[in-house]
């Protein structure tokens, strides 16, 4: 079993309420309108910004976190202890550098890391949302976001990137608010869910819902937490994230610290142990109701849907400069759905780029060591700063390519 | 939630017993040597057959079902009432022709449908075996098969056919027993199980397992069934069976019954209202312990490794005359498998010819309405036929690739 009953963590709970990073109040005075046709208010979004805003207030880049991520960008996770989940990408010197923009991060509504969801406390009950928390959508959490950028005092982002459901937001910023953004690079990502994707998120969440523990959404008030269903559901998600290569690569055969089978159900094979490692640690940092809403708001995603179903009308008249990106072995959000996106945006007249990155590694290549990727994202950003009048402050650094790695 | 906490169905129960079908009884004189290293003793196997053996006893085509499938190849089933799980390929007039062929096939060591499983009474205690069954393999489950063959007195197969699990099986004997087989027809397998695969396998596993219903494998002691786990780890198999265009055609983002999400965790797509229909059902027919046991063979077999890692060995000198045949949205045995084992059997000196059939229909594209398949494999027995000596008596079928269908 991938793990026994375990017990609420006060900690991790507590993050949903005062998280570790700077929070954004909304009161009564300020509602978010969400799709599902009901008000949320008051509520609150959690983010982190790196870097420094400079005094136009123009270099600000927005970053959109995945279904699991969170604001915690580059800064070591309050929770996990580990680095940040794009460091890779995000820092001094890197692609989306942190000498040169003033980035900012928050955690999706519905999540689990200070902003709004189903674990934070319902100010009407004194217990947390659970299911009585709306259902909430992409375009939800982009207002949530635009909402912060008011309250920050950015009329315009410099940019916006994500990669996933952090791709799905930066299409619907693009289509939502194309005068509030310059340039946008939307990563394996998708206009719509594919009903594969719709399927694994299904069987993501019965997992949930068939453990026990979950007891109808309402795990907090005894304690509890559905730990071995969440667990399953990171476990067969994560097969997603990665490539058959990529296992074969990692892991192939082998098995685990022995050289022949043990005829038994123990996980004798190293990607068995693997696995049940993912599930065991995401249990500890993520909520389980938050994984519900978060993998619903992704199957609810249909850009085209909102414009006639014609995916060109998102982005009709649009004037952000726009870069996709795809992974050649990323089976989850493949390079078709892509390609859909790009023939929208030239059929939109846009300003688009597209590039295809040749790589085993999966969907969670977005999120890896990718030279290439590092090197598309800053000469695409390179190129838009210039554009849009950013003082290149570090000359050697950003004509170079992928120097800085 | 799938299904709510379900009673043990005794119908179905019996089954695993007192099989709706032929029934093999080895005693204590006829022990199974397994591959774990133990004796299974005594031990029985379920099958049915189809057709008439001839005089000459050469007919005999032995069919290899799948990890779900079970001996009801062509009849209604017993439990269910649906029809045969091969029906399209097998019966009067069909490619596998029950009018030319004595068809015979068994429900696999490890299975739930009356051949000795974890379901099955263990005579040391009266009580079913569950994980004090003896963990399988391919080989063990192919030794079971030799032995049926043995006690109907059946030397040698004219044909061996399988998909899937069932190609393994075909494989194992092809490099087992050699001189018993005439043809064999793998299709939609592998010579080994990718890491990908077991990754799959274990999350199924882990579902079932993290039910409390399971009971660490005892739930018939309490007259329980771990119907969520189990319900669960079949829609995740379920999504690896069907191809993403499928699924797209199928489903596309439909909603089930209506025009607007509802905004809630209700199966609002086809997809989704699909995936817990497939679970539901396959709970009332299919063993949770079963299920474990039968992924467990299929992610230890490897062929190759019984003969020092060179697949080509395991066929060296062979006779057989072998037709792999792969589909091209199959992503779960991928062409590349196929591949794999006709270079080792050309590597082998064998006699082997190979298909990809084009078809988006996925790895279930075996089961289904494939006319190409049914010309191959009518193709392929015909000329193995004629080769054998058999006597071509439907003349008016046998030339005509794909009539009948």
């Amino acid at each position: 079993m991938v793990n026994a009953r375990i017990m609420l963590d006060r900690s991790t709970h507590r993050e949903a309420d005062r998280p570790s990073s700077l929070v954004a109040q909304f009161g009564p005075d300020r509602p978010l309108r969400l799709d599902a046709g009901v008000e949320l208010s008051p509520f609150q979004i959690a983010y982190q910004t790196y870097g420094t805003l400079n005094a136009a207030r123009s270099n600000a880049v927005l970053i959109c976190h995945a279904l699991t991520g969170d604001q915690h960008v580059f800064n070591t996770h309050p929770v996990t202890g580990k680095p940040g989940w794009w460091g890779s990408l995000v820092g001094p010197g890197k692609p989306i550098d942190t000498d040169r923009f003033f980035i900012i991060c928050s955690n999706v509504l519905g999540g689990c890391m200070g902003s709004t969801g189903p674990a934070s406390l319902n100010p009407a009950t004194g217990a947390p949302w659970g299911l009585d928390f709306p259902v909430i959508t992409i375009r939800d959490m982009v207002r949530g976001q635009a909402m912060l950028l008011d309250h920050l005092g950015i009329e315009k982002l410099f940019a916006v990137a994500g990669g996933s459901m952090g791709g799905m937001q930066v299409l619907q910023w693009a289509a939502s608010y194309p005068d509030r953004v310059f340039a946008a690079l939307p990563i394996a990502t998708s206009a719509r869910h594919s009903a594969q994707n719709i399927a694994f998120n299904e069987v993501g969440r019965q997992a949930v819902m068939a453990d026990p523990d979950w007891c109808g959404g309402r795990y907090f008030a005894d304690g509890l937490k559905p730990s071995r269903g969440l667990a399953v559901a990171r476990m067969s998600a994560h097969i997603t994230y990665l490539s058959d290569a990529a296992l074969h690569r990692k892991f192939g055969r082998r098995f685990q610290n022995r050289q022949n089978p043990t005829f038994s159900f123990d996980a004798d094979f190293q990607v068995e142990s693997y696995l049940r490692h993912q599930g065991a640690s995401f249990v500890e940092r993520f909520d389980a109701n938050s994984y519900l809403y978060l993998t619903r708001a992704m199957d609810y995603f249909d850009l085209a849907a909102d414009y006639g179903g014609v995916l060109g009308e998102a982005f009709r008249d649009i004037k952000t400069r726009i870069c996709a990106i795809s992974f050649t072995s990323d089976w989850l959000f493949p390079t078709v759905e892509s390609r859909a996106i790009v023939h929208a945006l030239n059929a939109a007249g846009a300003r688009v780029s597209f590039a295809e990155i040749d790589t085993d590694k999966g969907h969670d290549a977005f999120l890896l060591d990718e030279p290439e990727l590092f090197a598309i994202v800053r000469g695409f950003l390179d190129g838009a700063a210039a554009a849009y009048g950013l003082e290149t402050s570090r000359p050697e650094i950003s004509g170079s390519g992928i120097s800085g790695q």
